[in-house]
């Protein structure tokens, strides 16, 4: 069966394995301070150019983020997402579990702008209502869409002139790095915290959650260790990091999950089926007619994200390091027979 | 350097290894709902001969510690814990951030009573404390004692008959078993819930979580999500623990660290070094000489626990699945020397 | 200065200072549980017409709110506000605080339908989500606005056919009961739990927290000691209550605040103003233009409520037990004057 | 029935009373932002002679501690108390539901040393473990002994040299006050936050939280407000502190309360009745034979306190600003009587 599900449904890259079986038997010290981790952690700081930067790895995503949200964040503080912002929709609650209110606003294409921001945060000028004092963004969004480079800068600037922090969920920033014209080197300069994410990039596991702002780097440790994110043998993270920032191998794995994901695109788009917004990344939203999910179900799996219309379904196709060009043009063929 | 410094410091089985190799490319779904989770929850089942439990695989000890106990009490009631109880020592207060206070009583060699449990109860009876409802304990405990078969049972009774869920941590389980008289299939007989410990015992990470009593069942997935536990390749966790259970593998481990540490012990007591405990596990406390500290540090790496009085020092010293017997006879020999 | 700033802006009725005078210096036991608390709830439960009801005194609304929500929800639960609603705006994050995400839907005039709350619903299905558990309604509500009993009816018939409790949270019922034609005696057939509110209705501070449904009683005193709110002279509460609803006082100070209120608001409207909504209680919302905001505020106290348009803006007139009719009359023939 | 109970019985002082009539129909704006709250903690300033300090009026002792603690702490900080210590004992586990854990020691007549304090928080040092943050002791303390001004400036140095924050808990002050050499001028000068209780000292409810250190005072409001603990007629607590602060009535009923308190004393230990501690304050901790609970309860209300041996019983005598000094000789009379 063709697999356009998620960009997680495999184990790892091979490369990550044959490190993980090299170092096996050797003997380190535990909780992530083992040189594997402090060797990824220097590669982190290398690439992303800011030697300053602390660096963590996480085991997932939704700990990374909300670690990070409820250590930045003084208890009465608040993010601002977008309505579709991971936080918001698909953590069960786990960030106002921490006490922290979100505040969203609905967001075109996923995307947050100083204006929408702007807006959501001007009523919130007295001790009767939360403060906020965090942006969260995603790249790529939610959405498959992604900030450019003026887009973030634009953001960043506005969050310094009015006191919030940004923080940047990487979840998917191989492909969100790959379909824009930002790099990593880019990010500390504009963010002050953001993720390297690796579960979705051929990580078994794992976050690289980088701390710019000297004012959120202190005691962050402990925060790990308080929301159950530390793990004993920590190598598991740094070994898969060392692996993935390595020849320039986390990015060749989002340009391979990206451009299969937008031949898909293109050759859906080629047979008449719009899309519920234009991704340049590795996910897709197809919007198809409701008689097609049942035999699409025969073709691939992948996932309902929603009603467009009453005759019209949203769906996601996602391709990820481990979709093959010869699937996608396979699934296509079939689809055309389907269509004809 | 000879590693008695924890059980924690190598990758994993090497079946582990291979069983993540041959599994890597296949495309399972997320979250735990795969069927290696299955197959492993399977094997659990059978081996504590428990149908109706619920198996959850954990990222490790203290989320499963802490998903657990804050989903099973509500918001006022408390576990209650040796002093030396893991959960109240070494989490960073993870209990405690989640709204629960931790009542705890002195306990000689870490090990609970039905007599010291009712002490620390008897003080709680109305609405201006918390109220006791669960009761922590841990096989082997942090002391590397264990409970046997007639002492789990009459906590068990204990708590069935005062309204307190008995919950085991598992994280030293192979070990805990492997030096008692109880057996997994006693477990679900005696305890509300409890954990079969994987990083400790030869897995990269993870920990399977048993629920036994129904009522403590419902949504628990909501909790691990919420709780930032959920990995979206769960995968990971069912794979380790298929090998972990099959072929006796798990208690195998077990065996072959305590025999390794009673050989340690039975040598250092031959040396005239005292105890601080009788532990029958993989875990040993020598009490030495403040003097000997130094020189130790040459010969291996171990754990400083405490002091013991002005002259002396108690340390630990580790065994694991990984330790080699020619160590351990290799370092009584270099410390025969030293002591000569 | 005519004062239509808000309902608590003074003291508190007469007969509740003679009540503290006339009782003040009987000995009484501690923490409400003293016999003016149970007289108050005795009343409570006899003009409620619910023997088995539960009735706490809480020390305002937002206390009562919060305690309630926490203790009948499980941590991953949620509740079902409006937008306006006063959990969703003006508590600072303090439901969040306690762990729990808010969902929440636009609702015009500020009420909840069945249809509203499925489309809020329909989407919280799996564990990825939290659980939507409980439906937050108030009356009046923020916009001044009542519930029928017809609405309130559906609302609840919705509400216990989808597992959801429905809570409502009566700052204003005095208002809110006398302009609608629900009944104090109707609120136990349709809630699972309710307040009624004290600090706006002529007491110096306090509510009285109703819980009807049994499953949502045990151990509430505790929740009110953990979420610090419960007075060690508890009586004062109880005795305030006792005057309140005693002689039908409670009742007969919200038909006075109505009353003043609509013959504001049908001056008002008579000067060709129009309003955000038409509210047949205590609080009244006129859009006025931008100019007159000035010139209003050597009239009379008020509160600006939000922008209407470029030129106009909403603001916000409330009556109280302690307006005045000679006041109101007094405030139309100025305007009149200023407008002619 | 005479009263030993505790010393929140009765209402409050009839100065209050006349007070609160005095100003009932006043309008005045909510939240505690008004006239009096401002004469009230001005007045605080004045007595306590820091002029910088932040006021706050809290409604109880629980929310002050609770409000005060969490707004203080980052997550991963505890503060340090003695296990007697009422943060510990009875609020029902409120600070642990803002997610602090609480670190505690034995500390003989319930007073902190800074050697106490410094075994306490010597093995808090890695991530592993909460850090302790903050110093939390009570004047008089929870079994009626008081700290000396020397005693005080020993504990308040070794936090200032150890980064620890001393709080201190003055729900019986005004009696802690009036038996040490300890004034409310030096409070400031040695804890970093202080509250001067009310409810205890003749209120009907409130203390007043002093925020001394500039780094405490930023967005406490929003604090006060997310604990549920701001009261729409925050004039209430103003009020009530303007007539406690003026004339010295504060004192003058601490006085009053600790002189009965002494006279009981003396008279019990002239009857052979040893005392559990030696307290100067308004609570004694007369050790009785088991056979005297009854016929005590004939004579007076009071609390049991704790066992002391099998034969003997701690109970708990409480003197306040309502007690009358004919109480306390007749009941030693008829004491002498049953004795006899």
């Amino acid at each position: 069966m063709i697999n356009f599900l998620n960009d997680y449904s495999e184990g790892c890259h091979p490369r990550i394995l044959e490190a993980l079986s090299r170092t096996n038997l050797d003997a380190t010290v535990g909780y992530g301070l083992d040189e594997h981790c402090q060797a990824a952690a220097d590669l982190v700081r290398e690439q992303i150019q800011c030697p300053q930067a602390q660096v963590h790895f996480m085991v997932g995503g939704t700990p990374a983020n909300v670690t990070a949200i409820s250590a930045f964040l003084r208890p009465h503080e608040a993010p601002v997402a977008a309505v579709t912002g991971h936080i918001n929709t698909h953590e069960t609650g786990a960030v106002e579990a921490t006490g922290h209110k979100i505040l969203t606003c609905a967001a075109p294409e996923g995307k947050l702008t100083p204006a929408l921001v702007e807006e959501v945060i001007s009523g919130y000028t007295d001790e009767h209502v939360v403060r906020p004092r965090l942006v969260y963004v995603s790249q790529s969004t939610e959405l498959g869409t992604v900030y450019s480079k003026a887009e973030l800068t634009a953001l960043s600037r506005f969050c310094r002139s009015h006191g919030l922090y940004l923080y940047l969920d990487g979840a998917r920033l191989a492909c969100g790095l790959a379909a824009s014209d930002l790099t990593l080197s880019d990010l500390p300069q504009l963010c002050d915290a953001f993720y390297i994410g690796g579960t979705k990039s051929g990580a078994l596991l794992g976050e690289a959650l980088v701390i710019v702002n000297p004012a959120l780097q202190p005691d962050f440790r402990h925060y790990i260790k308080r929301h159950c994110g530390m793990l004993a043998k920590g190598r598991l993270l740094g070994i898969q990091f060392e692996e993935l920032l390595r020849d320039d191998l986390y990015l060749e794995l989002g340009r391979h999950a990206n451009a299969l994901a937008q031949k898909l695109q293109a050759g859906l788009t080629a047979l008449g089926i719009p899309m519920l917004v234009q991704s340049p990344t590795n996910q897709i939203f197809p919007v198809v007619p409701n008689g097609w999910l049942q035999p699409l179900e025969a073709l691939c799996r992948y996932e309902v994200w929603g009603k467009a219309d009453e005759h019209h379904t949203v769906v996601r196709f996602v391709c990820s390091w481990a979709s093959r060009e010869e699937d996608v043009e396979r699934f296509l063929e079939l689809l055309k027979g389907m269509n004809g």
